[in-house]
């Protein structure tokens, strides 16, 4: 989540009434989970396990629950509870506003595209042109939608980032600040969902192609000329590269990348990141070849074990 | 499902036209189909194996389809189709309700609840303080939902149980006479399905988060600060407990139990009941640390093999 | 797709610019993709892989994309690119049509049906009689609805299907002239999608009974009386026959036939066609007994490995 204009160091700190060692003047210039930070980003850490990692990430500020000296050229916030007032920065920048009617007046809609009945297009949206959004579609909050695309009914843009945080008693929400952007000629199925990133942008890419009850969680970016059948899930984080092919209800688990090209067969689950190129199948998956080669010889363990024994 | 004022044997026995056996003043203060039956319940029986399971439950009024004596304490009610007259009841006491509007002037919202367009509020509803209900959700008659609770879009609350009993021609339908329960402090994501009870309430608990694409069955029960990632899928009448994690297109059976604490991981099948405190994968599902070391050697099977021969 | 009235071979060539061989009055009198045509049909062919397939079908004209000779009795449309002509022809007489409200004063309602609030029905769509739509359900263009349907909310009727040809640098939509039908007495879930045919009808049989969250594909053909648990997804041309039953989260591929009365435990992947009167498990699926006998050997591995060992 961009920051426009740029905050100080000194204005944030006084917005969460937090200490800070660095100069006064440091600019921020946006907000992001560790996902996604980039340079002049402001990011938040509050487990000595990631303290390494946030410290040396491109965020150029982070909210930190210790008192360490900044690295070179970052600065530091310091707070009993980053994860708080992490939040508390995305909802003061990035309200919830509640909505005046099915379309927004603040949406910026494009020529040649056809809304039909029965759409709900939040604040703050842009749509392409020659898009066309069958009825009953929802589209939150500063949602991006390309030029030529086609959205299918029931289907849900920008829904919240499903990410919590487990406190004593119960889970805390971390609000988000991102948005769900989707690229031209993309199409998207029936009953599909798209979370908007948690504070940066789960994006779906140019010319994609979405078959229905797809999930697509928060920050995932899927690349160009994508393929998925249905009820395919993907979780949050995810990096899939142009070409993939994702046959129906394939799950896929969060922070991994599916390279260029990969096939990935029906039904299967990823756990860990695949290379492009080829085709995959099973859950925990493996190349498919390798994996009906083992169905393979299961079956083949009765006739096997018996000829062992003689 | 209540009844309120209660009924009288007598006064049941007219209406389904049956002949009964115990005090015409016998008191019906609810009608429970037999999974969620409580004292003062009426039920039904028509088959042989469940005659027993009937007779010994808590319902103290049975309609059956055989001329037995009543249990002690208890009353029966004698029809040739029991089924066929435990759903004219259901019928004559939850009738459908035309709405009249996307909001029924039936429903009550609590102080600060935010309904955005689109929202459909059937009669009878209760909606606590503080909710967030997003665009273009459904919310059945009757539905109970409490403070501080967030639905995303396209997501359905209280749609009938699926629960059909097959006759020789055709699936005849048990009507719904259950709620959907939505405890305080719970977020469901976009495009999920909570259904109502056949008779009894459905209810997710207290704190617990949903993913999108979810679905519970009617009758199940989901304990205190669970969290379910997209596309689980939970049929009817299965008790889950506190602090149950079920990670993306997990499938769990009817009528079974899930023990506090318990990690699902993801794709997983539940075909039985498991404890809690535990970490479970596959379909069907085992402990987790079990499942991998099969898996392990199966792939190892070709080399094990190999050296068994020579 | 049929077209009333037919055009002649003359008309069709002029409108899409083609030469052809065959009597210029040559009656065609209806559009088809392949697994759908039948004699009077104008179907597409445009790989060499499958031309015998085309030339020898059903279909009375095809356009082809390389000169051949028509076979006996049959005339051929000659097209640099078959695909991209037969889309045309889709679109010319199949056209997309604006909405011009929530219900389409083309509609047809019959008798005694409900429709709840938020409800969409495009254009030229037929209903029954006593049937119920529940709130925000959307209903596409000309599809037909059978007597004493109930669909209940989010779920969506003829969706476009899900059928693209890979173009060098993007995928090309073929655009569906087909309709979804929904025979009499079928109960449809909540948040279902049921997508129209390419160019043939989508089809859920007399009775038969889906639970939420259930996908089936364009052109697939659902018998009498099947049962469906929820999120099972079922591709395209997929031929179910009566009285089938298919439990949670089972996935279908498309093209393959399930043979009457098959039931199909959860969570398991068809990619070969059944017979009927089994039941199956597992994914790939084999018969439950003959899977469930794998799955215990597969458990008593370690044992037999080392009773071998020594």
């Amino acid at each position: 989540m961009q920051l426009s204009p740029a905050l100080t160091l000194k204005k944030v700190a006084g917005i969460i009434n937090a200490e800070f060692d660095g100069d006064p003047d440091f600019e921020i210039s946006g907000i992001n989970e560790i996902h996604k930070v980039e340079n002049g980003d402001l990011t938040f850490v509050d487990h000595p396990k990631y303290y390494n990692k946030a410290l040396s990430s491109a965020a150029s500020t982070i909210i930190i629950n210790k008192k360490v000296a900044p690295p070179n050229g970052k600065a530091l916030l310091f707070s009993d509870d980053p994860f708080r007032d992490f939040v508390s920065l995305i909802k003061k920048f990035r309200p919830f506003e509640h909505a005046s009617g099915m379309i927004s007046p603040t949406a910026y809609i494009g020529e040649g595209t056809v809304i039909q009945p029965g759409v709900f297009i939040g604040n703050h949206v842009t749509i392409g042109k020659n898009c066309l959004i069958h009825p009953n579609v929802s589209i939150y909050d500063h949602s991006v939608i390309g030029d030529n695309v086609i959205i299918h009914s029931g289907t849900v843009i920008g829904a919240d980032a499903f990410y919590f945080k487990r406190r004593e008693k119960f889970y805390d929400k971390l609000e988000s600040g991102g948005r769900a952007v989707i690229e031209d000629n993309v199409e998207i199925g029936a009953c599909c969902t798209i979370d908007k990133g948690a504070s940066g942008d789960t994006i779906v890419g140019w010319g994609s192609k979405l078959d229905n009850h797809i999930m697509v969680g928060h920050d995932t970016v899927i690349g160009k000329n994508c393929l998925f059948a249905a009820q395919v899930g993907i979780a949050g984080c995810v990096n899939i590269e142009d070409d993939v092919i994702l046959w129906g209800q394939v799950g896929v688990q969060k922070d991994l990348t599916i390279g260029k090209g990969a096939v990935v067969l029906g039904q299967s689950g990823l756990s860990k990141s695949i290379e492009g190129g080829k085709t995959y199948f099973g859950s925990p998956v493996q190349e498919a070849r390798e994996k009906m080669k083992e169905l393979a010889m299961v079956k083949k363990l009765p006739e096997i074990i018996e000829k062992l024994r003689s």
